[in-house]
């Protein structure tokens, strides 16, 4: 084949082998086309996509998935792969409802190695597989595809020490140093990168010595050892300082310009031929090909619909949790030299640009190392500094010991801002924000705050810094406030909102508190009277709580959290120590929680005020109370 | 001073400064002396603490802690500090109920840092504290002293990315290399530091340039800034190739002999000077100064009592829930090629030894590296392997996010066998068990068996490994089995224990179970009778279990674990759904346990078979029902 090919009229992966490097060329301007069109359209992640199109057409060109295993950490650079795997025709379905993921999903395809949505992983897995094709006799590929940003978190480390020991698997990794993670790369190794991404030494070197012997030869043979040989002697005469791959135990290859097909086919026959494992260095331009994306990669990394014209998103972003957070953050610190905020690489995403902004030497982006940050914050809060790390629901899960080990047995006083609680939606189960009620209830004397609405929001984030002492959670969701109830029903511990005469009480808190407000009058309106009790601190519960609440003939708690271990499991147990009688039920999350939008979810999950409404009228017939 | 001193004779620490090397030299034999002569008293750890003598001796010398602060990682290499801080009166209590910790602890003195009995913290908590004195304006140093097994732990990674990065603060870190770790050092990191240990060039050509300018400079002037120069130079023309420290952003000393006080001695007072991330490696025997644990310091480590002349153990060590474990595993494993164990730097203590004895190509050890562990099984269960993750319940918690994200939302199929679940004893609130229950069933599609005697768990492990499919955990107790079942009384999923006639049930399980049927004994007696609901499969609960149990008036459970997010608690919420009016009642752990023996703290927790029965019989009465 030598002639202009389409996406459309081949069968993927196969047929990539066959063709020449220019039609592949034109196929990742096609796919680049593809990428910017579904995602102005679905929202997603755009600009480390763009960055890896030429990477995985290589990848696929040069191993056979689905017997080579292909990991993406972070598989938000995976869009491409799942273009050029059998996804194209439903490609456009992308993030929706039933569509597919924005993140690999073995589920949804033979190709998809692995579940990435957190960051770091992928070496681990890598490890495993290749371990596993060992004992199995298997003579196949483990291929870990790892952004810089995932190489600041500890677990690639872990692994890669792991991983580098054994010197007879075939597992590759492929750092794609685009030098920006999600906003820039920070810490040390961020520089380190930087100044290996300026040696051109290596790999010109390479070239020259492969030139002088002919092409690049065929993967395994004897040849291909020979020249090997010839490299390692050159490589160790020329770069007079190893790298610190090479330090732990791997082959470094590159490094090799990751927009360059022919480059790319080059070192990647090279690594296959060593059979030990491999550290390939790929410098690639995020938001590559997209001029927008290009010039503000950070915008273009998670970003919602957008104009492709002009690259402006469709909807302005209005004021979010996230940046309302951030704000009242800089306004408190405004008075308190003692506050310092810290962020696991997700400055815009938590909202703390603007502390970053006023006051840079109390600012801490520690890049994606969440485990770090906590122990961090525990070592400021020690010298009496007060330490507030946002962070997101689903991201805390990495420091569940060190909140336990380093903050709360040591009683220090750690605010966390717990964003994106709760449902999230589009990005599926690994970003849902569904389990840090079980996990910060667990551990002994946290204290949780859950606001409904901007105004309360502020009200916890004091509460939390200035009355707590030990380890405080405000936790609150993805988007925007719905309603502002600061005219009424703002409180920081509980509060009831009564109708004369009801026997029923819904409890709930948080975002949910609209949609049970909602469900009131819904529920009034057929004649069934309800009073809510809305929490605002839900952990730990007051202690005359459970006899307040027991005098109701039926409570039914509606919750924004996996069920097991969340408040509503402890209303139960307290109401079970009380004796009580009546009508207890719950309504929460029960298991991982698929893609979907907000409102789509939480229907399903039966916590929007129609699903409320109907579940208490259904309640009371079934039970004959009222 | 130039006599001979005692330790008794100085205030401590101060006085250390104005001793001799020689006096201190002597002071090191006592300390010696003490150490070998109280663990070998109260058990505890040996090796470690016998290699850190003379760098903590040099720490206090050159340091004025509690203004400088130093922070040891994982506390056990902290047995001179505490002599050394005013602690020595009281050093024979170590690790016994209201005696000192076994770790460093705030609370105990005020030059314990921070708490430390998890591993590769020390940097991160360091790093808070030096930034906090800038940011306070204070000219102090942070001083971590990590070993090289928590080196392999990825939180010191993610630490030292984010510390070297700042190059004005007064942060050091010491890597107190004995080139063993727990057991011996895994991974390529090991082999990395061996070759660094071998390379005398650096040290030997400073002390050259230091020899030729005279002595040693006094901290900070312009002498001293001069020699760092020369020093620079001279190193950057010897030492053809940086450390991965120096690529991290550190100053690189070393390696030194850290069982030389006067080479110690320069390298702090070089250290100190620069006012920059520094790293000191220094090089030191595991075991120093005992024969028997310098010939064996991996038996050493953490040991029971022992006879100092011979170095023999008091008791032999008998069977144990680990070592039946491991034995089990093995012998599933010569039926069964699939069957991978893993341990994350514990062989010995998880009884793994036997294994990889066996099928070393089967067994990995990872290093402390708990998150690699998991997600590294998910690699391997993705290929149809059965990786059986071997690892101490407190351990498990920095593996949280992994069990969620790499093993639970793919369904894949990882075998937990969690030592040490529950109370532990002697290491005290920072190594308790009591968060494995709470942690492991907010993962959807998680099972969780806790067997009461050998046989059960062999039973368990057998359904865990082969009839279950997701994410299945065994948990047992530290220490031996108290009563073997066999006979009778062994189920995997729960079983009753009936009296004739009772109305009142006590649910409970693992080791608790022989506490409660001896309770039930007890309870006969005084004339009262009980049913036992033993369960063995404790997580999910069958179904119908509630309304089995709701039958009961009275309902205790009786739980080794946290209360919030146990099993009692979901039986509490079931029974509240099933309106429920009895009596239900449980007995759990409210918070951090603090040391004791296991024994102690069970009976403080109301969890002995003679507070059973006492909390049974005034439940009765205060509620007028038996």
């Amino acid at each position: 084949m030598n002639d202009k090919v389409t996406l459309e009229e081949l069968q993927l992966p196969q047929d990539l082998k066959k063709l020449t490097i220019a039609q592949c060329t034109a196929l990742c301007k096609e796919i680049r086309n593809i990428l910017i069109s579904t995602v102005s359209k679905n929202g997603g992640h755009l600009a480390s996509n763009l960055g890896s199109v030429e990477l995985t057409m290589a990848l696929h060109r040069n191993f056979n998935s689905p017997e080579d295993k292909i990991v993406w950490d972070v598989g938000h650079q995976a869009y491409t792969h799942k273009i050029l795997t059998g996804r194209l025709d439903r490609f456009s379905t992308l993030r929706q409802e039933d569509g597919i993921s924005g993140f690999p999903k073995p589920e949804e395809s033979e190709h998809d190695t692995f579940i990435s949505g957190h960051s770091s992983t992928s070496v681990s897995v890598a490890c495993g597989i290749a371990e596993a094709m060992k004992l199995q006799g298997r003579d196949n590929y483990a291929v870990a595809v790892i952004g810089d940003g995932a190489m600041t978190g500890g677990m690639f480390y872990e692994a890669m020490n792991n991983c580098g020991r054994d010197h007879k698997n075939n597992l590759i990794v492929i750092l794609n140093d685009n030098n920006m993670s999600i906003s820039k790369s920070v810490g040390s190794l961020s520089k380190y990168l930087t100044s290996l991404r300026n040696t051109e030494k290596y790999v010109n070197t390479k070239r020259a010595v492969e030139r002088g012997l002919g092409k690049i030869p065929i993967v395994g043979n004897s040849v291909a050892r020979g020249i090997k040989n010839v490299k390692d002697s050159v490589k160790s005469n020329i770069l007079e300082q190893s790298t610190m791959f090479e330090d732990m135990g791997f082959i470094y290859l590159g490094p090799v310009n990751g927009h360059s097909l022919s480059e790319l086919e080059e070192v990647l026959h090279v690594a296959k031929s060593y059979h030990q494992p491999v550290f390939i260095h790929v410098k690639t331009v995020k938001g590559k090909g997209y001029a927008p994306a290009e010039q503000n990669p950070g915008e273009y990394h998670g970003i919602s619909k957008f104009d492709i014209a002009t690259g402006n998103p469709e909807i302005a972003p209005a004021d979010s949790y996230s940046t309302v957070f951030g704000k009242e953050l800089v306004r408190l610190a405004d008075k308190d030299e003692k506050i310092c905020a810290i962020t696991a690489a997700m400055k815009y995403g938590t909202g703390l640009q603007f502390f970053h902004f006023k006051y840079p030497n109390r600012f801490f982006d520690v890049g994606i190392a969440e485990q770090h940050a906590v122990t961090f914050a525990g070592g400021l809060a020690s010298m009496g500094m007060i330490p507030v790390f946002a962070v997101y629901s689903t991201f805390i899960q990495r420091a569940y010991d060190q909140l336990v080990h380093d903050v709360a047995i040591g009683k220090l006083h750690v605010v966390l801002g717990v964003d994106r609680a709760g449902i999230v939606g589009e990005d599926g189960e690994t970003h849902q924000g569904l389990l840090d009620v079980p996990m910060l209830t667990s551990i002994p004397n946290t204290v949780i705050y859950s606001p409904s609405c901007y105004s309360e929001m502020k009200m916890c984030m004091k509460r939390a810094i200035y009355d707590e002492k030990g380890l405080a959670a405000v936790r609150y969701p993805r988007g925007s406030e719905k309603v502002d109830f600061s005219s009424f029903h703002l409180t920081t511990e509980h509060l009831y909102i009564r109708e004369d005469g009801s026997d029923t009480l819904i409890i709930t808190y948080g975002r949910l508190y609209n949609e049970a407000f909602n469900a009131q009058k819904k529920l009034r309106d057929s004649g069934l009277k309800c009073d809510i009790l809305k929490l605002t601190r839900i952990y730990p519960l007051d202690d005359d709580l459970g006899t307040e609440i027991s005098k109701y003939k039926r409570i039914v708690f509606f919750e924004e959290s996996m069920g097991e271990g969340s408040i509503s499991e402890k209303v139960g147990e307290i109401l079970a120590e009380l004796s009580y009688c009546g009508d207890y039920s719950r309504v929460t999350a029960e298991g991982f929680v698929k893609q979907a939008s907000v409102v789509s979810c939480l229907e399903k999950l039966g916590l929007t005020s129609d699903k409320m409404s109907e579940y208490i009228i259904s309640r009371s017939k079934e039970n004959g109370k009222a």
